[in-house]
């Protein structure tokens, strides 16, 4: 096998958020949607709202209860909240009548992220 | 699942079918490519390789052994595969330089995926 593996851990835990981060739950705008937003569904420690703005014909939000500022800080999550969390993403895209869609995650402002608390976008809808 | 398997064993051993559904394991291409493809980094059940056709300055697809055809299908990985994969693409997207980036799964064919073995694409580097 021709495999190069990378195994240098001296760049691991080295990154300090580079985002602008919000007070977590007070003035998180997804924390206080998480609580009270229109939900199109939901599950225990996730919910699902339709973006304002939609980029697609369905354009969903999956949105956690758990507050990381973005992907850069997945590791947060458990075991546990990662596979309810995917399995989430797909029973909603299912129960939407999606067969073929995209699961988007935004990180950054240069990637288009506006709200810093991780969500998943589901578009689809198209055909 | 609403895949279509092809049992057509006229085709083993020719270029890898475009679509939709190679067997797993002896045909399917990313099943190949993990156990001999050009990788930019692995980790146990995880491989990552360069786009051939990048649509981004940097575009990476991390690919896992487990085969399952497509994102529809994630409830099939365990919460430990979906752990270490979720925390495997943000360590290989910091490794990589990248602070913003998109993480995008193409399901379907309507949504862009072209090879029917589940991989997220990582697209970065703009800036």
């Amino acid at each position: 096998m021709n495999t190069e593996r990378r195994r240098d851990g001296a760049r691991q835990g080295a990154e300090a958020p580079a985002s602008p981060a919000p007070e977590r739950t007070s003035d998180c705008l997804f924390c206080k949607l998480y609580r009270e937003g229109d939900h199109v569904a939901a599950t225990d420690g996730f919910v699902v709202i339709r973006d304002i703005n939609p980029q697609a014909p369905v354009h969903l939000l999956v949105i956690p209860e758990h507050h990381v500022d973005s992907f850069r800080e997945i590791s947060e999550f458990s075991a546990d909240e990662d596979k309810r969390m995917l399995d989430f993403i797909a029973e909603v895209a299912a129960r939407e009548g999606l067969t073929d869609y995209r699961v988007v995650v935004n990180v950054g402002p240069s990637a288009g992220q506006t709200v810093f608390h991780l969500h998943w976008h589901i578009k689809g809808g198209w055909a």
